[in-house]
């Protein structure tokens, strides 16, 4: 069985890019991520780096094996091949589960289902289903496929969240913080100039274009204004092998401005990372908004806002940018997961 | 140049183990480091690995490279070849700065003689020169040596070794934990059974073998006891390349068992992350007494006694069994480090 396992994994592509491939074999208790990011959300390509440091720091006694996006089915069928009672199998964290992004979800209904008899994982996520007649048959196909599993875990990284687990699954569920802020990394001293509006183009973007624009002309008065989004359009792949330098580009990216003003989250964490000053606005369910209010509101030189007047927003982003950038500690925050990975 | 210095490095083992060769030669920061150990000394190999998170985890845009300790002399040839302006030149942490280890101090004056136009920085140490015509005469040596470079950064990691370093050398000094303290690694629940003590057998052992062999039988009443040293002996060598390893072994030993007896200050560390009661006697110049008064004292499962009166050591280790590991958070006192190396 075994050989035949390394015989077909071989010829696939995107299973286990971040080992030898030899580990899949060894005797080391095995922790599976599916999911990880190919496509260009680079918010989503910074969790699955931060999922990886995150069990290699803590857990260095874990063989710790990603899955492409692409390779689920393929990758289903080989871990189902070599799989032990105590391995742990996880689908990456974001802000995709859901109905908003279908073809995410059902990669994760199917790995989910394909896994009950194993320990499950789902890393930190928001979670929503719209209120349509679409939204209510995707929540239902999610509730019969979770439900499945009687050994699954579900990690939210907002309230919010978390209340529409327990609503909607028979899931234990944790809550802790998004995984990107469980890094560690120290930002590079860059010489700033310039506004960056790093802006979703995509259907949970409810910033009105016009104010955009007028915001713009507003800030574009006293600074250099650039407009870019966090998911990138210069490539149409991220593979493993290409995640850190695309990452650290982004770092540079945003840390080399005097300010960030965004509508994603993963700007607006990016901004704490690299100590960058970054107003916030929302998204169409509130990503940014709760992980703001339940986790960084204390950070000085942070601001989420519904405020859509253009004349109170010159006073806030004044404040931000003379704010000495102070920090918040949330690793205490992720030991419920470092708990379910010890158990 | 390059051509030349590619052609010589590929055949010399133990520079740059940790990396592809060609990292050796890409536009990245660089950050080298020197020292790294070979011998079996369990906590300096701890060491070195904590050392490498550090880098990785804080400064992922940085190219961190190692030369192992029996390759100094090529290593320093081979790094004076393809050095720039702004890299960092480090040596490794422990505890065998001054005169009790000359072969890793002769390597380290070296190195911080070579590198003098560059910023180096040895990580945190412990510091000892003997009092004595030798002692005295390795100090002069270390100072002419360290005293040329007026780029050099110290780091201590106790009050009295700072206090060494500040009074003996022309150096910037820093203080910090030891560089172990700054993994966050999660033990792994083991069953535990039976009674280790981890006792030095080498010049800076003061524990007298008859209250040793006293406490043995004393606690051996009721329990198995072992005895063992954190300096294995059943190999010669480490590589890098079996660090991780040979640790996670390491921390298995100790987390499976229901007390440590030591004096060792790695054991007791050891004991830390695995949260095993620890009680923990001197060596000959108070690495671990200091270590634990500056830095640990506060830990419930964890005690450092110089009482060698038999009778009063029971219910201490009563005391340490019987208390819920508690946990202290010393990574905020690791920013000086940080901020050294974000510099």
């Amino acid at each position: 069985m075994l050989n035949q396992a390394r015989k077909e994994f071989s010829i696939v592509k995107g299973i286990a890019p971040n080992v030898n491939q030899d580990a899949l074999f060894n005797d080391k208790r095995k922790v599976f991520l599916f999911g990880s990011p190919s496509y260009t959300n680079m918010g989503d390509q910074a969790i699955a780096y931060a999922e990886e440091k995150f069990i290699e720091n803590c857990f260095p006694y874990y063989e710790y094996i990603e899955i492409m996006d692409y390779a689920t089915d393929e990758g289903i069928e080989l871990v189902k091949k070599i799989i032990n009672a105590d391995d742990i199998v996880c689908f990456t964290g974001g802000g995709n589960l859901g109905s908003l992004y279908v073809d995410i979800e059902e990669d994760r209904r199917k790995v989910i289902e394909s896994f009950k008899d194993y320990r499950t994982i789902v890393f930190p996520q928001s979670a929503f289903f719209e209120d349509t007649e679409e939204g209510r048959a995707e929540k239902k196909k999610s509730q019969e496929a979770y439900n499945q599993n009687p050994n699954l875990t579900l990690v939210a990284r907002e309230k919010q969240t978390l209340e529409i687990l327990k609503d909607t699954f028979q899931a234990n569920v944790l809550y802790t913080p998004d995984m990107v802020l469980s890094l560690s990394i120290e930002p590079r001293d860059l010489e700033r100039e310039g506004v960056l509006f790093v802006l979703r183009a995509d259907k949970e973007k409810v910033t009105e274009e016009s104010f955009v624009s007028d915001l713009m002309n507003l800030v574009g008065k006293d600074n250099l204004v650039e407009r870019t989004d966090t998911v990138l359009s210069e490539v149409d792949v991220i593979d493993y092998a290409d995640r850190e330098d695309q990452l650290l580009k982004m770092f540079d990216k945003i840390g080399s401005k005097k300010l960030i003003i965004t509508d994603r989250l993963h700007a607006m964490i990016f901004s704490i990372i690299t100590k960058t000053p970054c107003l916030v606005f929302g998204n169409s369910y509130g990503k940014a908004k709760h992980s703001y209010n339940d986790w960084l509101h204390e950070l000085s030189f942070i601001e989420y806002t519904d405020n859509k007047e253009l004349n109170g927003l010159p006073s806030i982003i004044e404040k931000l940018q003379s704010a000495e950038p102070n920090k918040i500690d949330v690793r205490e925050d992720f030991q419920v997961l470092k708990d379910f990975f010890r158990g």
